[in-house]
């Protein structure tokens, strides 16, 4: 099917002379409180799921609400010509704590304009990943309401467990593999590069998550009777966590760099022409000097090297005053986030050896394994994705990049492994959309171009 | 005065044949629930400090319950020929968490006869310090029902926040110095060498107690966008802790053993000649292998050694589950035990001067401070300590031992810094006491003999 450039314009058209309508949706959304990690909303879960398929109903999908072990996956097919694209969200969204930092209601969506000129849409899950996926499918709406049909085909996957784990979703993908299976797979769930430059993110790091704990004597002991002659389980762990990094701000533990690739020459030397702003992004958040390799850029650091971070730490007597104990145990959370080849499995087993060398005889240690993924690439290259970087230069008036991202989305590995998918992830989210924590926003530029860029990717798709 | 055998056994067989009144008293004084740290038992307080008054009147005292900013003081006089001398205990106690893991109620005491033949007195505070301090009331008791009168002077400091910092004991030591200034003072409030020897403490160590907290960003950081870039507070925090211990168990702060001497060469022969079996008490919680300096014996590393121990340390996300955070602080409380001249002030200037030394660039650091105290080393020899020591050998039939004591009574430096006088620190506690936990216990035994000793002790001190 070939698209004439009229019929994008009038798909274009119908976006913004009906966002009122599209916002107000959006609003009826984030209305529902579908916090999946806690079964006291478990009822809500259902009812986001629910709406989700009446409104996907209402666009001509064949959709419905399939159970899992835990909350609905919704899922919706729209066949039609050409090339069929799976496009993956999640409806289900973070608690709210601390409910007393926000300065509105979580649940009840409100438009607020900034001294900036934007307008913020505000509630819980405004960006990740209710505003987010609402783009996709305003985008659907657009175009069929111009052309009564889609300009692809399409299928729909939206998660109710994202937030807690996404327990049900690789059986689930594994099941349903027949109606998945797809040409590509789009994932709205990542940021632009800046305000204004759009971005396909073809780099997510892989995660391994490791927790510690060292066991010493038999029982809390008083420091004045024992002090000295028996091991300290706090100091075991600090001369442990203190091994795991070098003077020079590299990982420590033996091959741990040995499946990491350097970048491929083109994407270094794009990284570069960004000019990427290292110092302004570390000032942010207060801090002035990069603590990782110090071989590397700050840009490196936070996307294409891996990590091992110290997430959580706790021993003894750790309330107000002072209580004078050698506690029995103490215990750390440790992630790696891993990059290129590194094996998860490979990581876990090199922190483990790593761990058991430096613990001193009379201590125990046990591990407990937090999850772990491999890193995903998503090749640079491809008529997808060249396709949708030209379709989001010309929605945003300025040409898309190619970018890492520090953080992990699993399903993206999935789709590749159960289903040999490729994924483009694209989405419109900014870094101060305070996802996860309280006053999360979506700009409403993000939503609207969001919604129109969808059109232009779709639309040349199609071509 | 000098008194006859037949006097001094006259008023050992009183104490055999009213050992069961002197139980019911020691009982209905620990009905009292007198937690000095709870506000909400400050009733209780007053009610046991009053109790211990009537006591006191009934044996003759001069007593009154003097009120401070917190809880009262008990002080009594009873003028007498001779020496005098000044006793000190205290009357408030521990709390009683977690009360689930008490077998009776704290406050409802048990005697509670052992398959090894032994009876406990089960209660808070049976041993810490209310069946101590009744050993002394009840020895003047029994003294004065044979003799009418005591055989030296005395006056009764009963304290009622040693368990909650001593907060107003040493305004009360200056304020009533002329009516607290005696030849000798007496604590009863420190262990026996073991279950048959008697011991006198003439050594117990400082303490000095810091906070230290790590700051690094200015809000909790997600570890996928700043990991690596952004310092990490626990690892920071780790990495000084890690630097405190060189490899050989020794103490790495500079200067660290400047003011530590060398045991006297008599209370080395002293200590060789005891036995002490360094592999059974780190056995009887599990461990076998010394921690401390490795040049030094498990009796020199707990009692004649300084320390530096990690109390508590705290820092990111410690609930159950995995967050991959970047925590803006972290946290360690960390003490030292000081021996021989060590100056609290010096310690912690050059503790704090190890850390400022170590923190990063971009890292703040905070030190809250905890305390501290000198080591009190009470001459090893002199008159009153050579007539405790054998009356002591006497009651136990077994020579008294001259010992160290790993841990802290600062009252003790007190008395020495504030009435220029010395203390004998003698007590009948044992180590499986159970004191600041649940089912705390007094022996029997250590209840009875304990008695006779003072009984022989003030009578040698007449004589």
């Amino acid at each position: 099917m070939t698209i004439a450039p009229a019929a994008l314009d009038a798909a274009l058209a119908q976006v913004n002379s009906t966002l009122d309508q599209s916002v107000e949706r959006l609003k009826a959304l984030l209305r529902i409180p579908s916090i999946s990690t806690d079964p006291a909303f478990a009822a809500d879960c259902s009812r986001a799921a629910d709406w989700l398929v009446e409104e996907l109903k209402g666009l001509g999908f064949e959709a419905e609400a399939r159970p899992t072990g835990g909350h609905p996956i919704v899922i919706a097919h729209a066949p039609g010509e050409g090339p069929h694209v799976l496009f993956y969200g999640h409806y289900d969204v973070q608690p709210v704590d601390p409910v007393s930092l926000w300065r509105t209601d979580p649940f009840e969506p409100k438009l607020l304009k900034q001294p900036n000129g934007d307008t913020h849409i505000v509630a819980r899950g405004a960006s990740d990943d209710k505003g987010q996926l609402m783009t996709f499918l305003e985008a659907c709406r657009a175009w069929k309401a111009v052309h009564r049909t889609l300009p692809v085909g399409i299928t729909i996957l939206l998660e109710g467990e994202e937030e807690s784990g996404s327990k049900h979703l690789a059986g689930f993908i594994d099941a349903a593999r027949d109606e998945l299976k797809a040409d590509i797979a789009l994932v709205c769930d990542t940021d632009m590069w800046d305000q204004t430059t759009p971005s396909i993110v073809s780099m997510l790091r892989g995660l391994v998550g490791e927790e510690v704990e060292i066991t010493a004597a038999s029982k809390d002991l008083h420091s004045g009777m024992f002090g000295n002659a028996a091991r300290n389980p706090n100091q075991v762990l600090a001369d442990i966590i203190a091994s795991l990094r070098n003077g020079d701000g590299s990982v420590a533990i033996e091959g741990f760099y040995d499946d990491v690739a350097e970048l491929p020459a083109e994407v270094a030397q794009q990284w570069q022409s960004l000019g990427f702003d290292g110092t302004g992004y570390l000032k942010q958040v207060g801090l002035s000097l990069p603590a990782g390799e110090q071989s590397r850029s700050v840009l490196e650091q936070i996307t294409s090297r891996p990590t091992c971070e110290i997430n959580g730490i706790i021993g003894g007597y750790t309330g107000d005053g002072f209580k004078t104990v050698i506690p029995s145990k103490a215990t750390a959370k440790i992630s790696f986030r891993l990059v290129s080849n590194q094996d998860p499995d490979k990581i876990r087993a090199a922190f483990r050896a790593h761990v058991q060398a430096r613990v001193p005889a009379d201590c125990q240690v046990k591990f407990t394994e937090h999850g772990g993924s491999r890193a995903i690439t998503v090749p640079s290259d491809g008529p997808y994705l060249r396709k949708a970087l030209k379709a989001l230069g010309e929605e945003w008036d300025k040409p898309a990049v190619i970018s890492g991202s520090g953080g992990s989305i699993p399903v993206v590995g999935e789709f590749k492994r159960r289903l040999d998918m490729d994924t483009l992830l694209i989405g419109f989210a900014h870094v101060d959309d305070a996802i996860h924590s309280p006053n999360e926003k979506y700009n409403l530029s993000s939503f609207q171009h969001g919604i129109r860029s969808w059109v232009r990717i779709l639309a040349a798709f199609a071509d």
